[in-house]
């Protein structure tokens, strides 16, 4: 990942001890050059963007005394030779900005640089000097010796014409005439042309990953294929999903997650509920896997053939779906692996395999890898292989399991080469643990990460959140994905707030985060029964076939649709760094606005948080932070159709959950 | 300055792409460190410490899945061979921490280590199985292959018993035998002895720089020495000086600190006032450095011989009192180096040299030296020489005129090279500018800075600044002096609030800042005469010299005399950033308590900010973070002497500023 020789190369320089400044001959260079920005681990990984979406790059630049400072960043491709300057503005108290477009997908560098301008000095100084009304012939003398000087370095097209300015500005000096060419822009900008001199450049370079678009702005849902068959009592196959591509289209998904779909462990297979003994009929959990029928790159007989499941890929590309594919790297005990590679795990001394366990929790179902063992390399490149493999069948996208409790090195390496071949390829990290390992997994190369949005209720801890992601560092790796629900996490709003709870939750996540996720069908028929111990479905999907009667109407199933066309159609929903918080009267009504770049797009959301009262706020929009200039400016609610008149900031709404919990206003031009 | 071959070789990894991983073989290390602190500009420059005093070394540190992770600390001298080892603790959020203390002055380097200890895995889950009843048979067989393995790689003192203790887990593995050996504290400290396995490294060494004490507490006093003989109309000198240091260490100044002692230029001198044309018996300004006499090697004719400073320093250093010289690398156009080394100016086409100007302001009796001519290497050696010279001669502080208008790198690479040889240097930067110029010389090795607190002067101007300077990342670097006036600076405050205001500001000085500093005798007679253009003294001492009534009474002096007693008596007002404000429910009464390490030492200062009017407010000590069980507590105004006992967190102050602005409570034992 990280930049590679160059960089290192430089690096080393910038830890030179002051003494070796003589030795390296850098102490004419007057401009110094320090916290540049986007760097994620001190440049050791990129930072990240998207094609085509403005990138901004700044530094603190500044030098001694009052000489006028320049300063450019150079960009290129990793695969490209040819730097790309791009100038940098001042913004004030010495920070600098250069803004930038990456044109296509893949690790760019980039390096800062900066020099005295000695011209514009020169010209500067002039200027006052004549508004001063001093004697200026000594300065147009040094002003056109510093311009014929220019011209020797200057290209031949410039040269002449330096040369000739030069000639005039010694006139000036010794008859006095007018001051026009010496002040003049098109002056400076020709002997700008003309060489730099004595440039510092930062002694690092650092990088930036260009994503696909699709890394930011995607809309995920989540089923187990083996629940989707027409009849009761048959396991559902790839086929059966195939039926189902419409209804998640008109749901306005783009990417359908399927939990494991390889072969399912039988060797202490678990039952319902999590049951450590199975029935005969259980089908066990797909986390479990790898059985006699194969395992990372088989599939479970009854889902169907491999040539079944790349018809479904296909079939779903062509309603604008995305399969995305569960990487679990794990074995269950009746995995190939075991026989094949045993010292790829822990063998205790009663000759048994070391199940998953953090105790007293036993995961007996489940063996880990050991990411320690001497023959490292191979497994490394073994599971490398299995990406690769359903790479080949079409996929692009990989939610991972627990990322955590694998190695971070295995991580960094692994999608760093994988993206190499497929810089395409996102990885979504399910990690829900604690800060600082979900901000290593996102460092290290996971494209998304699921975040603690699920359990993020109050105004208070919305916007704190929100913060984090958008207003540190973070913004700058971490991407998240707000999930409302997973097979593993019921949270309790929804089991107390019911269906207003599961309308508000949706409408948060899909207006907050341009990556958002559903687990289905349970999300859209409210099923909330909650586990009597955690916070988890009972009767979870994860040990036992269901049956859903995919075609009931459901009203969140019809809002969910309403509100993925919303995301579709507005470019401000398909970011999230650009989230602005609204103050409001009331803590149980949140409102928040978000705009595109070119602010033509502005979308205030207001929801009611409150699943079960009516309640009413004053919201004061920052009307110039959104760029709306109009009085009075019209809104239009793109979930109740309904067009208002605001005249001023302060504005009442008041929402009730058994309508509908929120607003999601379009400024009207 | 900064870590030299080790860490440049180091830091080379940290950059890596992350294929390498495989080729460093670094696959199996899974402890991951990030956010290493101290670090100034990512480790180019040494963070800041002192000698003997705490110095805490912390970094994130963590791995995958829920092994125990250890970690540590190597410290040592640049010039030691043998690391350190110091153990950190856990904080919290996988923070960790090491609190270490510097024996001598110099560089340190230390770096950042983590390891996941499979031992203490194992005891933590065997002692988790035992307390929920499961047969942990197999465990204790796992616990004795470990210690058997350990044994093989431990110190021969510990292998035996490690073997012994191996077989009795294995003994009671069989016939289930208490487990306090198992789990006891013993056993797992001398496996602990034995080898780490797959340790992580943090890639980058960084340092820390240890200063004498002086560094963070130092009181300065400024007297020009032309001012102080004892004859109206003649000329100080250095032996006036002397019978002056009675005076000055009775007012409690450990540092006098001269404006430059060297001959004044003859050639564009400035007149009273600053005024273009001097008379005759004009003396000059100070800073116009160079004659006839010499350069910044000599000393003024006027002021004595170079055997009368050595004597005053010897005198001074008998009254505990080092003379501070000014460094103000410019030049008089009459100073022996524009004849001697004309390469080292900037030549006009007119024949004359450049002077300094910042358009249209011109200094004529000033010649900037350039510092990117040609000759820059000769340039930086013979500045350095001047340095050497004056420490040659028992000088071991200098304050630094100036130092933005002259190039960062020839800084970072003088004060580099002198504190190789000279450690106990103090350089004091006089650098009024931008915040990100004043924090560059901080950070490339001055010891000390000038401030903004001479501009401020409300509460909350007063505690946002103390925040910037103890909360952020300046903490570790930007050492801050504050002066109440400077022969440049008067500010507002002190001309219209007359005594009341020196009196309020020399006590906010004094106990927010461990260094600060006066400039007498102005002061201390409260002359506050304003000139009527600048924040500067009307009929500035720059350009003439004065004479002053050394002995004559005032009330300012006693209380300078008494504020500095206190500080030498009590070690919390011997640091800055241990400043903790305290809310008060008026906005002219400032409150703020300060302790030592061992929190034996706890003062709190209570100030009326206002010059004119009684104030009164309630002040909220925070007693927890004070370390302030006792209930009730009892105080003593070490400014009236009076005593104080305190019940509650909530108390009343009234402060007239005619009487005394100010408390400055010691907690009573």
């Amino acid at each position: 990942m990280a930049q590679g020789k160059e960089a290192t190369k430089k690096r080393t320089i910038q830890n030179k001890p002051a003494s070796s400044i003589i030795r390296n001959a850098e102490g004419r260079r007057r401009v110094i050059i320090t916290k540049v920005s986007p760097q994620v681990e001190r440049g050791h990984f990129p930072a990240k963007t998207v094609v085509g979406e403005e990138t901004v790059i700044s530094a603190d630049i500044f030098s001694d005394g009052h000489d006028v400072v320049t300063a450019a960043v150079l960009v290129k491709h990793e695969k490209e030779r040819q730097w790309k300057e791009v100038s940098m503005k001042h913004l004030g108290n010495d920070r600098w900005q250069a803004k930038w477009y990456p044109e296509k997908l893949g690790l760019y560098q980039f390096k800062v640089q900066g020099w005295i301008d000695h011209f514009s000095t020169w010209q500067r100084g002039l200027e006052k000097k004549i508004m001063a009304n001093q004697d200026v012939h000594v300065d147009l003398l040094i002003g056109a010796e510093m311009i014929k000087e220019r011209a020797q370095e200057a290209a031949a097209s410039v040269q002449d014409q330096l040369y000739e300015w030069g000639e005039m500005l010694q006139k000036s000096a010794d008859n006095g005439m007018d001051m026009t060419l010496a002040l003049s822009k098109k002056l400076a900008n020709a002997v700008a042309q003309s060489t730099k001199s004595l440039v510092t450049v930062y002694p690092q370079v650092f990088s930036i990953i260009a994503e696909r678009k699709k890394a930011l702005f995607s809309t995920w849902y989540e089923l187990f294929p083996r629940s989707t068959s027409s009849e009761p009592g048959r396991h559902g196959t790839f086929k059966d999903v195939e039926r189902l591509l419409p209804r998640i289209a008109r749901m306005g998904f783009d990417t359908l997650y399927f939990p494991p779909i390889h072969p399912i462990g039988e060797v202490k297979r678990k039952g319902k509920n999590n049951a450590l003994v199975a029935n005969s009929d259980d089908p066990g959990s797909p986390w479990a896997i790898g059985s006699k029928d194969g395992g990372h790159k088989s599939i479970h007989p009854q889902l169907g053939t491999l040539k079944d499941f790349r018809r479904l890929v296909n079939k779903a590309k062509a309603h604008g779906i995305d399969i995305a594919l569960d990487i679990a790297f794990q074995c269950a005990p009746d995995h190939p692996y075991v026989k094949e590679h045993p010292e790829w795990f822990i063998w205790r001394p009663d000759g048994t395999v070391q199940y998953a366990e953090n105790p007293p929790k036993k995961y007996e179902d489940i063996l880990p890898l050991n990411f320690e063992c001497e023959d490292w390399k191979n497994l490394w490149a073994e599971l490398k292989s299995i990406i690769d493999y359903w790479i080949d069948q079409g996929i692009e996208i990989f939610r991972v399991d627990n990322p955590h409790t694998k190695a971070f090195p295995f991580w960094e390496w692994v999608i760093g080469e994988i993206k190499k071949s497929h810089p395409e390829t996102i990885f979504l990290a399910e990690a829900f643990t604690r800060p600082r390992l979900m901000e290593r997994l996102a460092k290290g190369g996971f494209t998304q990460s699921y975040t603690y949005f699920t359990w993020r209720n109050t105004k208070q801890e919305l916007e704190a959140y929100m913060h984090e992601l958008t207003r540190t560092n973070l913004k700058h790796y971490f991407c998240p994905n707000f999930w409302v629900n997973t097979p593993d996490i019921l949270p309790p709003i929804l089991t107390h707030g019911g269906e207003n709870a599961h309308i508000q939750r949706l409408i948060l996540a899909a207006t907050m985060s341009s990556n958002y996720g559903v687990y289905g069908p349970v999300y859209e028929f409210v099923i909330n029964k909650p586990h009597e111990a955690k916070e988890e479905y009972a009767d979870n999907e994860k040990y036992e076939i269901k049956h859903w009667d995919w075609d009931k109407y459901s009203r969140v199933k019809e809002i969910i649709a309403r509100i993925n066309k919303i995301r579709r159609e507005n470019r401000a929903l398909q970011a999230t760094a650009n989230i602005v918080f609204v103050p409001t009267s009331n803590d149980q009504i949140i409102c928040y606005g978000k705009a595109d770049v070119e602010r033509e797009n502005i979308i205030i959301t207001v929801v009611n948080l409150d699943p079960y009262h009516t309640q009413g706020a004053h919201v004061n929009l920052p009307l110039e932070k959104l760029g709306i200039e109009e009085r009075p400016y019209r809104l239009q609610d793109m979930l109740s159709g309904s067009k208002y008149t605001w005249h001023e900031e302060w504005n009442y709404v008041e929402l009730n959950p058994y309508m509908m919990p929120a607003h999601v206003f379009k400024i009207v031009r």
